[in-house]
């Protein structure tokens, strides 16, 4: 049989619904999913890892690959080149492994138009009150940013039904298991399925 | 939050593709999934329990049944008639549990039609070497019988783009465990959570 094709799952949902938990946990419990990394021109904080949280790279590389085509999706953030890198998702796909991007909602729907077979996943927490209860619990938030990130995730909300699935974050275990879930049911899609009997 | 609608799970599979085994085991490890028991008008075989394996009744009762648009399906065979009974499922869909289809490939086609929402799954065998030699290790069909089956294998095969999953049936507890997955998938389909969301 030959190697099947892997799938590309894209993680959105608004700051404050657990996604950066809930990936690492799935992350260690799938060490065979391949997590995207993506580019930035912004530099590194302090404790950032360059090919760990990013590909830290300067506005002339950003332009090359841009002009390459050489982003899924790429986007400017406060005077910063932000981008995820096709080429090592296309090798990681064309070798069957499977592949999860964790993308703001603007680049998920940019994903979706290019690769419309991708599966689209929106991490929601359990409520708005629930949201406000965990941004300010962080306390690392001045007033006006948890205010102007409530006002985002409330505009990131009406996106939701673009996405293909909605997990809710009640518990991060709970979370992880849906998504899990996920990820094994759409290898059993009929077409996924229907191209590799074809392929034997 | 108000009780959530059930969702509607059809399995078909050829004979001998293991669907048996595969049901006991997940009803087994799901007893919250409702299996819908059908209607027959053949006589019981030995060990055959009524209200368990069947609801066995007369050929007035199917037909009075079929004449309250009782059945979600019902087929005649072989001068019997067998049929699946929608009230008990609407009932517990309606009371928010799943409900489990076991039905042949054109019962399926007609459920689709009537309960578009519904989710069905096609249960293969491996192979056809491997169908073969499943049929033939029951020793109980004769050689007729079996090239029969083999022959109707063949044309379900070709129905198998209709369902929206396939699980290949190489290991009972894969299977299993993929018929779960797919479960589990389901209810965070974006549709299905955008009611519960609206309903909050």
């Amino acid at each position: 049989m030959k190697d099947k094709k892997g799938l590309l799952f894209v993680l959105s949902g608004p700051s404050g619904a657990g996604k950066s938990t809930v990936i690492r946990e799935v992350l260690r419990r799938n060490p065979a999913l391949y997590f995207s990394i993506s580019c930035t021109t912004r530099p590194p904080r302090q404790q950032e890892k360059d090919g760990f949280h990013y590909f830290f790279i300067d506005h002339n590389q950003f332009k090359a690959m841009i002009a390459r085509d050489e982003f899924l999706e790429y986007a400017e953030y406060v005077g910063n080149y932000y981008g995820t890198p096709l080429p090592q998702i296309k090798s990681k796909l064309d070798a069957g492994i499977d592949v999860l991007l964790d993308i703001e909602i603007q680049g998920a729907i940019h994903v979706r138009e290019k690769m419309p077979e991708s599966v689209s996943i929106f991490l929601a927490p359990p409520s708005f009150q629930e949201l406000e209860r965990r941004l300010r619990s962080r306390n690392t938030d001045k007033e006006e940013k948890i205010l102007s990130r409530l006002k985002t995730a409330r505009a990131e909300f009406q996106k939701m039904p673009l996405y293909d699935y909605v997990v809710i974050n009640h518990k991060v275990e709970d979370a992880v298991s849906e998504i899990e879930s996920i990820l094994k049911a759409e290898h059993c899609r009929t077409a996924h399925r229907m191209q590799l009997i074809e392929e034997e």
